[in-house]
């Protein structure tokens, strides 16, 4: 490779053959290996089955054996199912490790299981790097986004050889940096997938507006995809890009693949995903209002069991309404020109919110990220690259004086929503007309409203906690200060004599 | 006592003197204890200022001193802050404590801790109760509804003491009953608060939009809110009564408290809550859609840092708009019903989310709760007292056939639901167009919508979770089916070969 800033990575293992693990065994044979040697040893990873948990000690051991070139570290990948499965393969490696190897994890790994397994191992010069891998399957093969964390010593090593398979943006560089010490790693990967649950979400909703609303056909629907994603906010968008591509694919009969696929997603509720699940739970943990990505989760997970759904519906005598047919009154592109500044608004938001998540950790933690870095590696080959809204972000990280911890506070940010959010509206109100769904789309105009004003519903619960809670409240004279508990309670049931009694009086 | 089913507690060690323990020492002191030795550990308590964390070695010795009497088990009363407070108390109190002796864990504990807990002193034959303690400070004193979980021969001794102080229901019933083993009593009083929270987000956004665009008078609103709560589906509804009381109340210089009260619910984003951010964490690892709580739990959180609002608004050119008035077209009256059915369609749909989280928790730990009982002890010296919802949901529970796991598969629910949601579409329009802040009622339009559908936006979700992440799917023949992953997978981006690459041909 050339390079002064690291070794050279002749051989690496490879354990996981799944559909990420069997496309990058191919990109890394493409790049930086030794030909005969991967070659044969992608061939023993794909008869040997890790993927399916099958793994024998005599694999491992050949494989080291084969790994092993003098005084070199060997460096292992890993790309297999996150939790057990991965104790399970580190459980039976361990043996055959030695000071100096390297674990690339690049598994979408819970970031706690990583810290514990980077703690196990440190002690004994054994580094463990949690890396993010993103773009699915197709981009593990022609080069995905690479979000590695650990120890900076070792990041510095493969960096150089990360930094040859990963994507590149459209400058040209490649979508891999340094992430930061531990767990960080994977904790952006995580934020990454987290921020598509929201999209993904937003876009099926206007998907769904287009088709049994507005009645359009899908290949009218990939038209406007396409000029979507042409220029304007929603420019160079990978999933509306492939929103594109599925709305025109058909297979061998003539029929789309699309009209056939049923509205179930399942990957949240049997716990196959892991990531959209974490990320909910971190919001939640770190009290940061993520309202655009967990509606989008919960509405996944309520897809996932169809049958309880129709249990439902027969129940209800056939559902709530279902969707009917929005009857315009202004012309039809001037309505797919909201719908267009809806959708980019809900992928805003969840941006937003997916980084208000990490800013947050990243505080708590120290980990000390570099966020127009982290933007920059979402560029290319990842799920949720977004360039416009990359260009919006990294602009407002570019100031000095800007407000880290409320991306919203932000002028950047505030003229792209106020420009958005009009649209925002007569899509939701329409759709909320017409019994369509748009979880992710309403959750967003809320947020955008809540999170803007000084004037909240919630001076009425805070009353009501401190009837019966004792919470305590500030005035408004005082406020806004900071989120902390207020001086004042008042004895609001006085009928009760409780306050003679309170006070010992 | 004179019952035959327990042991007569005449004296108990209370720990904790908040705003919860303080009046529960009172309660206690009033009935089934020998009130000379009570009266004084009262005093000793309030003087020790256990709830401060200022505990000395001594005090124990005292307290557990004066508890001891002949053979029988000392009872002690925990009333503290969750987590760390109560290791603490815990291991200055357990070189004091003897095989028999029972603690009753009063404070809002993680169920999680609880469990902990348990084990660990189980083995030593020292039992420890989690019992959720509801009803705010004022049901503290005067009978709260209480939920204890744990050994089940324990639960047997401190139940004929826990009717005493519990409050009674309409029927003379006590609110209180053995939930079940290990840490289920702690968890169902996690749940109510999840549900609570659900209900204030909509009670408080009811109440605004009269406010603020409908512009009634504080009175006029207590008027309302004290009808509703007279009869219909917000019959003794204790958060709509204790609405009117806040409505009503004035200060000594006429002016209505409420009115002073800022806008800001601190008590999830600093963390002394505990149980609605742990209710909303139990909902996204359980998999259970839970929007109306989790979207009112994330507005608390938005609300709590009003400088970060106000820096907001500011960017934002003064918000989003702010709310207007409601132009009405039918008349007040007939909006004031749909604002009543809305809010008895979001109240309903807490308590069913909460429950959904309830029922998978138990099934996954086997716990065989009795839901008619907690419906019962939720009936009376709770917050989330709403006897008509009660009525509903316990004549679901009474049929043999009814849908434990999917509640809004049963006739009852879907009657009443049906009935509300023309309502609380009406609602969420007005509100969405006179830019009101409606984000626990438009998720539950959401939620009802989405639950009772056969066909929804995921089918293009899972389009695109096919095209990047081979994730497979289940096609409209094959299905509902069970939420598990489906058959079929597509090349949808044939242009690259990579199909044959992977296919190794």
């Amino acid at each position: 490779m050339g390079q002064d800033d690291g070794p050279e990575f002749k051989k690496l293992g490879m354990c996981g053959t799944g559909s990420m693990g069997g496309m990058m065994s191919l990109l890394y044979a493409e790049h930086a290996l030794d030909g005969d040697n991967v070659k044969k040893l992608e061939q023993e990873a794909i008869d040997t089955g890790l993927d399916k948990h099958i793994h024998a000690q005599k694999d491992y051991q050949e494989m080291c054996h084969s790994l092993k070139s003098g005084q070199d570290p060997k460096l292992f990948v890993f790309s297999i199912p996150h939790g057990g499965a991965g104790d399970a393969v580190l459980k039976d490696l361990r043996p055959h490790l030695e000071r100096g190897d390297i674990i690339l994890d690049c598994s979408n790994e819970y970031w706690k299981f990583t810290e514990r397994r980077q703690r196990e191992l440190e002690p004994h010069g054994i580094h463990y790097i949690g890396c993010g891998v993103s773009g699915g399957y197709q981009s593990a093969r022609h080069g995905p986004s690479l979000s590695p964390g650990g120890n900076a010593e070792v990041l510095k090593k493969v960096i150089p050889f990360l930094q040859r398979v990963a994507a590149k943006d459209k400058q040209g560089r490649a979508c891999t940096t340094p992430i930061g010490p531990r767990g960080s790693g994977h904790y952006v990967k995580m934020i990454h997938n987290g921020i598509e649950q929201g999209m993904m979400s937003a876009i099926a909703e206007v998907w769904f507006i287009m088709n049994k609303c507005l009645h359009m056909k899908y290949e009218e629907i990939a038209d406007v995809f396409e000029s979507w994603n042409k220029d304007g906010p929603l420019r160079d968008n990978f999933l509306v890009s492939i929103g594109a591509d599925i709305s025109r694919t058909k297979k061998d009969d003539g029929t789309f693949v699309l009209s056939e696929v049923l509205d179930k997603v399942v990957q949240d509720a049997d716990g196959s995903e892991g990531t959209g699940i974490w990320t909910n739970e971190e919001a939640i943990r770190l009290h940061v209002p993520t309202p655009t990505i967990t509606t989008a989760h919960l509405f996944r997970c309520a897809s996932a069991d169809a049958a309880s759904r129709l249990a439902v519906n027969k129940t209800f005598g056939g559902g709530v309404a279902g969707p009917s047919s929005i009857e315009l009154r202004s012309s039809l592109p001037a309505f797919i020109e909201d719908l267009k500044l809806a959708l980019y608004a809900a992928l805003l938001c969840s941006f937003i919110q997916g980084m208000h998540v990490l800013k947050k950790m990243d505080r708590q933690e120290d980990w000390h990220l570099n966020y127009r870095k982290i933007l920059q590696i979402w560029r290319g080959g990842c799920i949720i690259q977004s360039d416009h809204i990359s260009d919006v972000l990294d602009s407002v990280h570019t100031r000095e004086d800007h407000d880290g911890e409320n991306l919203l506070a932000n002028g950047e940010i505030a003229e792209e929503l106020t420009k958005s959010l009009p649209s925002l509206k007569k899509v939701v109100l329409k759709s909320v007309e017409v019994d369509t769904y748009v979880p992710s789309l309403s959750a967003t105009l809320e947020y955008c409203k809540y999170s803007s004003s000084t004037m909240l519903p919630t001076q009425f619960m805070e009353a009501e906690l401190d009837y019966f809670g004792e919470h305590n409240y500030e005035t408004w004279d005082e406020g806004p200060g900071k989120p902390v508990k207020g001086p004042h309670h008042f004895e609001w049931k006085r009928a009760t004599g409780l306050v003679d009694e309170k006070k010992g009086q």
